[in-house]
């Protein structure tokens, strides 16, 4: 059943004082009070994110389109342009949307550096996809062609619907960072195609792998044509008849196909699947003022971070289906948590922010930066991992540098993955990182995410604000914002306090000679607080973060983590990894004791902890014989032993050092 | 690679005494110094086990072919008979074996019975399938004929070995119940063909799913052929070689492919698989002698027992591949416990136990049986568990009687899966149940499982011993056994204490003329007792074993159970269900007073609980929003509420009075 369309006016193409390239931002909606920054108006100059975005561009992007070149899923393309596809075609059904997430972090790349190579490597794979388009615009390189299925003969998991998503994603941001070039052409052939084939009067269907939804809906925005709106909207309203056929032993709910998406109270199967879709789902309820819509989401999020999230922000909690659990079903050791559900949270939460400004949305992206976009590429960019757990029982295998990894498990990062889609969408996310980091609405600028650089940003009435950061984040606390550039009437800068952060303090600096009662150093709390008044040249707005290590607690529900704690760092999750044990002991003696403080030691910290012998031992009067079974009638108390301090490190780091074991969430104990 | 075969005598087809079903069960070697009883020789007459064998004769057998016909997995057979097959067969590849092993149950209980409507219906699906049997004896409706895949072109995933194992168990029943008929014909000609097939200068190959090697094993010892019996040696020590191409993103553990079976130290991968190889292979150890591989075996049991089995037996912890997780990877939500698997285990330990003569494996049956076998069926017969996870957070939804449940998930029985390998499982095993109740050892009775009724064996030489027992088990601790026959000469009585029955005692009424020394009332420490005496009809023996309401605590290094006490009485594992909670209590937020020993009420028990209010709640100073995750700065310490003592149940009755929520491991909390 179709929504009617509400008479709206179609949204205008770009925003009218920016040129190609200035206003390149991945979400962008003229109907909403704020903007994410563009690209170009972030800069970052040292730090974690700009050492990421730095491995990126100089190692992933290139390890990337090897891999793809080496697998055959580049020549994919060729193959259908030559005419000489059959039924042994490499990789997976949706390897074509790999190709695209590769294309669109080099247009962010670009974007952001202008760096001509990346250019010219960007329309070197354009020319070779758009070889491989029909003539109705129609573009896969799995279906449709001689020796393959046909088209749309699949919709569960042909995944060909999810594959031109990722096209017009790639398309968008090369036009907004580049205009309308070769590639934006092709999206838009292939976008129209969708739009002709599922449109009125056409197939009134959906594919089982939303992200054609949030896709056409950006390209309505970046275009002004309203057609693409009215098309995902189709697309989220059609979704949860049941259509789909779910694959052996899974339900409809793997789709998120078991209840339309404004019927659903949280986000249930495959998590990507479920994120993607609330993307799409957002932007729809942005776009034609469905309050609705955009309140169901907000409640689906609430309830999904509150009950089905762990602590880094990373989702899903089943590795069967790659999907969410149930409430409080939060595992530890199977904690899946795929790299890609944390990009896609970022996408939901971001929309979410820009259309309430609630504070919490921006707090979750930073949690899920640090956490799981940032723990999955090795620290040389050429090896990740697709699922982030948080215990890890056995050290993973030494992956091979030349082979792909069968397989989705924790551990150990490797360069490829059968089902690679993890790599790609790190890259696309680094290298858009800065767009992410501050928004603006009217006369105030909100800083989100901190790192060291600069930013320069146009406000509403196109004047220009200028601001330098220094930071040590999250290192150290301190954010020191000098003013470089302002209009000369009042402007905000308003600073995101994270949730964790209490005790926060901001310093002025001169002590305001415009605003006398203020004092010079104030308590920040957390969610945001606001300097507004007229800015100069030189003015310092100096932010203190308490970064000091602290223990964080899990809700009592959470069965998997009753007993433990977990320590974090500023936005840092921190963990112990088996490196840091002393020769001999196993990670799952060790518990730490709540009654002693963390101690920084300026990454990491170090925690006192126990070491005890971890048995049931026999029963003390000699009658049961060795258990067999690990349970008992006896209630476990093991004395602990010597006390140890030991080192955490953060949990982006684990696994760095070669195989190793690992906890996120330690058991207590007291040390008597 | 081929392991040589060593020069031993071929194993004579029966015990030389044994006319045809005089001697049935399931396991019968005759190289082993004790034997199982005959199926004829226990008789159960009261109680939970002659319960559950009435439903299952009255409505299990009925309801499982009744659901294949309508399936059309009984036509199969018949369309192969036509030459009508093609594409569009219903049911799983492997759906012949549920119809095989639906004969072996009815093969049971005629064994058990003699009744002629069973016989009828045993016939009846004999000669349906033989009619499906090639002329060279290869048999099964999926490969191998018109429109359908041909033969053996997958061994990964075919089950085209596994089918024709369930064929010769069915026939193994038939042969030591009934005789040689029709059934053991198509059974003997499927079994050559196979020997044919993968024998020397065959194909070197073995099938994804293990069944054909104990199927061969017990063929062999059942015809004496020991041709059997190599090729059941072949197919085990074939395993291991990595020839098996996993399903995508699956390991080669899945298939136990990883290592030779020899060289595993634990069991891992699909749990179904990994038991049933383990079975095959104590059975090829035992006739070849084989001292080495036996003890591997052993040293699997007890690793996996130690540290991958739950509480109530059920092995496997991951959906993902209804497989085994690491070592301590035991969460109560997930548990896995296939109904399937706790068969499996019971033919593992079983056969251990045969061989070694060690309690342990008969205490892990007993395990089983109460907690999973007699899990999974409804009490009417006519609705299954297929997993039986110890923590049912959200009420199953209720299954609709005339449909197939398309998921293997837990809360809610269903009448029949899509996978449906655990009713015609279940089903087989309650009909042979009394065989692995007594077993023979020279002139001892090995007393295993208690039940109400008789126990009629004939000692090795050939002398009987009858012995009446009464009892209430499990309900109550009280075995009496009534000596009614007994030969002229000392035999002993050995009754099984189990282990977690410490203070039992074990009294013998007349206070034993002969053995003036002996109390009349003496402790039995876990492990086996006995009385060695000549005995005198009217001689009373009775054991006492302590089933009041117990703790079990779980050893500390499993994560998912750190905090929490179940409730077992006797063998039966009790669960607290939403059922019997106060109106308006969920089921997280009861906490149990680990102070207050629970107290037996006749059945399951109850126990003093603190109901709280599970929350984090706010940040005392205020300053914290709600937090947006599950996480917080403060350590959740809710205040006990009201103490309230709560019904527990045995886990075994849960789901029966409607779907519900449930939980085996109880969170602890003081009652201040």
């Amino acid at each position: 059943m179709e929504q009617p369309t509400p008479p709206t006016p179609p949204a205008s193409a770009a925003r009218p004082d920016a040129p190609a390239g200035a206003g390149a931002r991945p979400v962008d909606s003229t109907r909403l009070p704020r903007r994410g920054a563009a690209i170009r108006e972030v800069t970052v100059d040292g730090g974690p994110w700009q050492r990421l975005q730095q491995t990126n561009a100089d190692a992933t992007l290139d390890h990337c389109e090897s891999w793809m070149d080496r697998l055959g899923w580049l020549a994919n393309f060729d193959r259908v342009a030559d005419g000489t596809t059959g039924p042994d075609r490499p990789g997976w059904q949706f390897s074509d949307s790999e190709v695209y997430k590769l294309i669109e972090a080099l247009a962010w790349e670009h974007g952001r550096t202008g760096d001509p190579d990346v250019e010219r490597r960007l329309r070197r794979l354009t020319t070779r996809i758009a070889r491989a388009q029909d003539e109705d615009g129609y573009l896969n390189t799995c279906y449709g062609h001689s020796g393959r299925p046909p088209r749309w003969s699949d919709l569960e998991m042909g995944h060909e619907l999810y594959c031109v998503g990722h096209l017009v994603q790639a398309a968008v941001a090369r036009l907004r960072t580049s205009g309308r070039d070769e590639l934006v052409e092709v999206a838009i052939r292939a976008a129209d195609h969708v739009c002709r084939e599922f449109g009125p009067g056409g197939r009134d269907g959906y594919g089982g792998h939303p992200e054609i939804e949030l896709a056409l809906a950006e390209l309505g925005r970046a275009t002004g044509e309203r057609r693409y709106l009215d098309q995902a909207r189709r697309f989220v309203d059609r979704r949860g008849r049941g259509d789909l056929v779910p694959p052996p032993l899974l339900g409809p709910d793997y789709f998120q196909d078991d209840l339309p998406v404004r019927e659903a109270d949280a986000w249930r199967g495959h998590a990507v699947r479920a994120l993607y879709l609330a993307a799409g789902a957002v932007d729809v309820a942005v776009e034609d003022g469905d309050e609705e819509l955009l309140g169901v989401i907000g409640q689906q999020w609430a309830h999904s971070v509150a009950r089905r999230t762990h602590i880094t922000g990373g989702m899903g909690s089943r590795h069967q289906d790659e999907g969410f659990g149930e409430d409080w079903e939060l595992p530890a050791d199977r904690a899946y948590c795929e790299t890609c559900a944390g990009v896609a949270s970022i996408m939901v939460s971001w929309r979410l922010y820009l259309a309430t400004g609630d504070v919490r949305y921006a707090d979750l992206i930073e949690r899920t930066f640090y956490n799981v976009v940032a723990t999955s590429p090795r620290s040389d960019g050429r090896a990740f991992f697709y699922s982030n757990p948080l215990h890890q029982r056995c050290p993973g295998e030494p992956s091979d540098e030349g082979e792909v990894n069968p397989r989705a498990e924790g551990g150990v990062r490797a360069p490829w993955f059968e089902v690679s889609c993890c790599p790609t969408n790190v890259a696309r996310t680094l290298a858009s990182w800065p767009a992410y980091a501050v928004s603006v609405e009217g006369d105030t600028v909100n800083l989100l995410q901190y790192a060291p650089g600069r930013v320069v940003v146009r406000l509403d009435d196109g004047a220009e604000l200028a601001l330098h950061i220094a930071t040590a984040y999250p290192l150290e606390g301190e954010v020191t914002v000098t003013v470089e550039r302002a209009p000369r009437r009042p402007v905000t800068v308003r600073f995101r306090v994270p949730h964790w952060a209490s005790g926060a303090t901001l310093a002025t600096d001169p002590a305001i000679s415009t605003h006398p009662g203020e004092p010079a150093r104030r308590t920040a709390r957390p969610g945001f607080v606001d300097v507004t008044r007229p800015l100069s040249p030189g003015d310092r707005l100096t932010l203190a973060l308490p970064v000091a290590p602290r223990f964080t607690w899990p809700d009592p529900r959470i069965d998997a983590l009753r007993g433990c704690v977990a320590v974090e760092r500023g936005p840092v999750v921190l963990c112990l990894e088996s490196t840091d044990l002393p020769g001999g002991v196993d990670i799952a003696d060790v518990r730490v004791d709540p009654g002693h403080r963390p101690e920084d030691d300026g990454a990491g910290a170090s925690a006192w902890c126990a070491i005890t012998a971890a048995s049931n031992g026999p029963a003390p009067d000699g009658a049961e014989p060795t258990p067999a079974l690990a349970y008992g009638t006896e209630r476990p108390a093991p004395p602990p032993c010597a006390a140890v301090r030991l080192r955490l490190i953060p949990y982006h780091d684990w696994a760095e050092r070669g195989p190793a074991t690992m906890r996120v969430w330690l058991p207590v104990a007291s040390l008597a």
